[in-house]
Parts: C-alpha cells; sequence; structure tokens
C-alpha cells in the first residue's frame, strides 16, 4: 500500500471494501473512529443494511500517556497482528479474528466484537460469566504450553524468541510495573490520602528484593510467548464468549506474568468491592464469585496444561519424574509474584483501573486501595512459599477481614 | 568474495597477504591446514622469513562426529567471530584478535597464537599457570557483566539476544550435555567396565530431576552473552598469557553454564589425577594446585563481578540492597550445577577429554572415571543448597579420599 500514514474514516471505508469475502464494493458502510487516541487509531467500519461490521486498528508511531508524547515502534503493530494469527491457531475461537494486516500501514483488520463488552466494565457492573474460567484456562494453556520448550521444537522456538523481539514496549512494563511504583517517581499517580502508604512501599526492602527477582525473571526467563497485557481491559467478553485482544506486548518471556495477570486484575475487582457496605449481601457475593473464578481458573489451568504436556511434550526430559510437578509450582509461584506486582502498580503507579479509581468517594476508595496494596504486597513477598491457590485465596480474604 | 567453497591452502595464503597490515603482497608465506577436518578448515599461515604468522579458520557446511556426517550451518563462523569481537572489546588481550570475516566464506582470520598451548594438554602435562585465575575471572566478569541486563542497556540485550540466536549449537550442547548421557542412547561412548556405572546414572531419578532443572535453565535463561562451550581445550595459555577462542556456540544463556564449564575442565583434570600412585606426592601437589585454582577463580570472579556492578549498574533496581548477594549465591548454585553436567557428559556421553581417556591402564583409568562421576553427580545433586565454593572443593576432596 501507500506509505505510512494516519488513516481517515474514507481511508478505513475503502480498505473495508477491499475485503470481499466480507463487504462487497458497491457496500454502503459506515465509519467511526471509537479508540482513545493514544496508541491507535481504531476504526469501527459497518454495514447497516446487513449488520456486518469489522475493526481496523492502525498504530500511532508515538504514546500519549499524561499529555506527554513519546515516539513508539510501528513494529508493535506486526507483532499485535502475529501474536493474534498465533493465539488463533493454538486457542480458535478465543482471540479475534485477523483478515489482513499492512506493514506499511502498521494496520490489522479484524473481526468486529461489539456485541462483546470489555470484561473490566463487565465485571464493574456486576456482570457473571460462567465460560469464562473454562475460556480462559484454555486460552492460557494451549497458548503458553505450544510455544514453551515443553511443546514446541527447541530450535523454533529460538525463531520465535528473535520473531517476538520486543524491546521498546517490554520497556514500558518494565518501567511502569517493576521500576516506578516503588520509588518517587514523577509520573507515579496516587491519591493524596496514599502518600502514607506510598512512603511504606517506597521504603519496603523487604518487597523491593521480591520485585528485583521478579523483574529479572521477566527480563531474562524467556519461557513461552505471551500475551504481555493480559489484564481484563485486554478481554473482550459475553456469558458465552471470550476473546482476547490487544497483544501489542507479546513477547517470549515467563509464563506466570500472564496468569497472573489475569489474577491480578480479577482481585483488583476483588479490592473494589469495599464500595458497598459490609453488610451488604452484594459484596459478599461479589467477593466470593471473583474467589471461586480465580480458584477455578488456575485447578482448570493446571489440567489442561498438565493434559497437554503428558499427551503432546515433545521430549524424553520433560517426562522425568518429578519434574513437572516441580514445575508447575514454580508456574505457581511465578504466577503470584507477578499477580502482586500487577496489583500494586495499579494504585501505586501510572496506570491505574476503572474498578477502584471510579469508587466516588474518598474513604471508600482508600479502603479498596489499601486492601489492593495489602494484598499485592502480601503475595509479592510471600510468593516463593506458595504451594497451592488456596493460599492465594485466603490472603485474599485475611487482608480484607 | 567468491561463492562458499572449502578453502585450499594456496587460497588461504591469497588471503593471508590481502591484510597488509601483516604482511605485504610480496611476502613469502607459507601455509599448513592444522584444524581436525571435522567440524572446521584451519589454516596455519606464516612467513619464515619473519616468524609472522596468521590463522585463517574456515566453517565447513557439516560436522562429522564418529564417522557421521550431518549438516551444520555456516552461520556458527558469523556468530564466532562476533563473539570473538565483543569478547575482544569487553576483555582485551584475552581473545584472538579478529583481524578479516569474510560472511560468504564463512570464514575468519585472526591472530596466530602458536606460542600458546592448548590448556587442557598443558595441564595434561603438568603445567602451572600463575596468571590463569586472575585471567580467566576478568574474561568471565567482564564479557558476562557487560553483556547482562545489569552492565547493559535492556533493550539494547534483547538486539544481543537476536543477533547471537544460535538454534542449531544449541541444540547440540542441548543433546550431548543434558539428554543423552541420562539415558541408554546409541551415540554414547563409554568403557565396558563402567556399564553398571550407566545404569545407576540412567535410572537415577534424583539426579535426572536436577539435570531437567539445569536444562530448562540452558533452554530459557537468557542471562547473558556466553562463550558456550569454555572447557579447557578452548583455551590457549602460557604461563603469561590466557586467549579463550573458539565461541561458535556462543548465545545468550545462564551465566552458570560459563564458569561452570572452566570449574568442571580443572575438576576432570583433578579426577584423572588417579593416574599417579596414591603414594606419590605429585598427585597430591597437582590435585592441591588444581582445588586453589578453582577456589581462586571464583573469589575472583565473584569480587570483580561485583565491583563491576558496584562501579557499573545500569539501573537502580539492580541496586536494591540485598539483591546482588542473592544473585551471587544463585549464580553459584547454577555454575555448580552445571559443572556437573560437564563432568558427568565427558564420562558417559559422546565426546570425552583427553585428561582421563588417555590413561592407558583400565583400571586407574576406571578409578578416575568414577571419581569424575561421583563428583559430577553429587554436584548435580546437590547445586541448589550449595553456598560457598568451599563446599564444591569439599565434595571433590571426599569423593577422591
Amino acid at each position: 500500500m501507500s506509505q505510512y500514514h494516519p488513516l481517515n474514516e474514507t481511508e478505513a471505508i475503502s480498505i473495508a471494501k477491499s475485503l470481499n469475502h466480507i463487504f462487497t464494493s458497491d457496500s454502503e458502510l459506515v465509519c467511526q473512529e471509537i479508540g482513545d487516541g493514544n496508541l491507535n487509531l481504531v476504526f469501527h467500519v459497518t454495514q447497516p443494511s446487513s449488520g456486518k461490521g469489522i475493526i481496523v486498528k492502525q498504530a500511532l508511531p508515538y504514546a500519549k500517556v499524561v499529555g506527554e508524547s513519546w515516539p513508539l515502534t510501528l513494529d508493535r503493530a506486526r507483532i499485535e497482528s502475529e501474536a493474534l494469527q498465533t493465539e488463533g491457531k493454538l486457542a480458535p475461537g478465543l482471540v479475534p479474528e485477523v483478515y489482513l494486516f499492512d506493514a506499511t500501514l502498521a494496520l490489522t483488520v479484524m473481526e468486529d466484537l461489539s456485541d462483546h463488552v470489555i470484561m473490566r466494565r463487565g465485571l464493574i457492573e456486576g456482570g457473571v460469566y460462567p465460560k469464562f474460567a473454562q475460556h480462559i484456562s484454555t486460552f492460557l494453556a494451549r497458548t503458553l504450553f505450544y510455544t514453551s520448550d515443553l511443546g514446541m521444537n527447541q530450535q523454533e522456538k529460538k525463531a520465535l524468541v528473535r520473531n517476538f523481539s520486543n524491546p521498546e514496549l517490554c520497556k514500558i512494563t518494565e518501567d511502569l510495573i517493576f521500576d516506578h511504583p516503588y520509588a518517587d517517581i514523577d509520573t507515579n499517580n496516587y491519591d493524596d490520602h496514599l502518600k502514607e502508604d506510598m512512603r511504606k512501599l517506597w521504603s519496603d526492602e523487604k518487597l523491593h528484593l521480591e520485585v528485583a527477582r521478579l523483574r529479572e525473571k521477566f527480563l531474562t526467563h524467556a519461557q513461552a510467548l505471551l500475551h504481555g497485557d493480559l489484564h481484563t481491559g485486554s478481554i473482550f467478553i459475553t456469558p458465552e464468549s471470550t476473546k482476547v485482544i490487544d497483544p501489542e506486548f507479546a513477547f517470549v518471556g515467563p509464563m506466570g506474568f500472564d496468569i497472573g495477570a489475569v489474577i491480578a486484575n480479577l482481585l483488583l475487582n476483588y479490592a473494589s468491592q469495599e464500595h458497598w457496605s459490609s453488610s451488604d449481601v452484594t459484596r459478599h457475593e461479589r467477593r466470593s464469585y471473583l474467589l471461586n473464578l480465580i480458584h477455578e481458573i488456575w485447578t482448570l489451568f493446571n489440567d489442561k496444561f498438565r493434559k497437554l504436556w503428558d499427551e503432546n511434550g515433545v521430549d524424553r526430559i520433560s517426562r522425568t519424574p518429578g519434574y513437572q510437578a516441580d514445575y508447575m509450582q514454580r508456574l505457581l509461584q511465578d504466577t503470584v509474584g507477578f499477580a502482586g506486582c500487577k496489583i500494586v502498580r495499579r494504585i501505586g503507579g501510572l496506570a491505574h483501573v476503572a474498578d477502584i479509581d471510579k469508587i466516588p468517594d474518598a474513604n471508600t476508595r482508600a479502603k479498596a486501595q489499601r486492601a489492593a496494596l495489602a494484598i499485592g504486597t502480601t503475595l509479592i513477598k510471600q510468593h516463593r512459599t506458595i504451594t497451592s491457590i488456596e493460599q492465594v485465596i485466603a490472603i485474599a480474604e485475611e487482608t480484607t477481614r
């Protein structure tokens, strides 16, 4: 196609028309830009007569955060598109279908999911998703197993590492998750009433040592192809369907980072339930729903991953007696540690979550924030001694008793 | 230059003449092919009148081992040449200087080191190298520190990982070190008198579990640029000088794999001292020389690495209190585990070491082999509990008491 330039709505429509298995060239299409304009343009192109639609997502050559703008590689569009395709092959139906990728325009055309809602919003509104644990555990087990040295030829795995080398976006994660929240950094963003809590966070050396270890793992442990940013804002959902979107942070890293992201965001919603009065039955119902969900996700993931391993492990060494149990325990510990980091950064770091930030009353919000911080820091500090998902549940319950 | 083809001696001479900072075009040069013909051609080109010389090393497109021949990427010549140049910048004087690299011919022209001997041979002949511990600890500390996330910008590190992706040669290591020695595989090569020892090795599940963990680390832990094959046959030495050669197995992996290789090969020589009668003072002298050397290498490495870290660490997180001590202890444990694997493969695997294989008397050889096996398997099994180099020394002493 042409040189890179940000598309307008007319161009998005003409790209849509070129996909002749979806629209015909004489289709009447309408287009709306629905992105937030910080990192990407997102065009929703629809045909009112048939109800059909597609998404045209284009990477912008910069990132805008808190008013600042810095250059950001367009290669992330290739990474996102290729990650979606890899994930789609491994976990069919659990990511949007990719119809077209254009490297020059840094643009991916994909399945329209506007019948889904963003899971974060769904959870905030009290949604219940009876199939989510099954879906996300399948997504995690299959994408992680088959892109690891357990389920993939080790030489192809090394090509995968090369292909998904993602230095710029990994650097963002490294700074925002493993560095800035633990020091008094300008870009941190926290409510004034948390000033004392932040001071404690910044001076907690026992915590910092565990975070340094987890950051090292994030930097060096090339275990499997990760989504890289698997919070509930990267999941489109309905009671029947789950679609994991936006893998532009994909890279080959430690599996626990993805699993931990899912659990962390469920725990952030758990902490946000402070907004119900303690006598309100909804608070307890939601909390127990969320903890059961976490339990179910890890349990299902563990079962599915082990089954894939037993049936499709690529080599003899992976069947060494005791190795699988040892591996799964270390994976749970990584998961817990990364979950803790993902929680803390949403309270003390730059980017927050609506689950908590949208609580209008400052006192209630402070309670939720402190609950989240307590869960997050406890998970980080205890992660290397965790041996069961029940211990994670107990930590969440105890810190909010 | 021209298309790839194996060079002859005349061509090697004409390449030498083109290096006009060493020879002139009218120099009278002689050439001898001195490689073993298994993996590479090695031409030694000299000018008898001046005594000057160079080495022309060319990769062959196949590997020959025990009569079989299989294709092997020529890209390893690029990796070797670039690794030598990276190491040469970080550890000046400790690798041969590279004069020329030609990608098409898979050829590196480098410094002539024929005044040095291969360290394995030097040790077998009873050599003493008073500067070796200083040299190799500097080599290890500087090459490992400055190519890790501790001493290198993390985004450049990711480019380094990509550049030194070395799937084929890593696969050879993976098979020969972490897989084959632990099962009854055809290509294993061991003396008949070791049959029972091998059966024990093949059925020792506790050992296998530790090897599986170390193999996983080898496959996934992208910690620093390694030499990748740092045994005493990859070191040219004199009492005054140390030159590390042949980094064609270079890749970004766990640091302990390189440090462990050095220690393992000193321990193999240690085990080979069985060939002196137990009353011979030489046996005790050599053993104590070797154990002191190991102690000195780790101690100096540890000091130098920490000093580099303190003075040149690239980020705040690396200065987290307690992190360095924790990191160095894990590094020692990795080193010990990998050293154990490197010892065992030299007794039960395909490729052996002359230190032990050249012991003519079968009974004496068996003693040395069993001493090596005992040291190697103990290091592997205990590596995760090791906290000091003295414990490694004690293991060597106890298994040969």
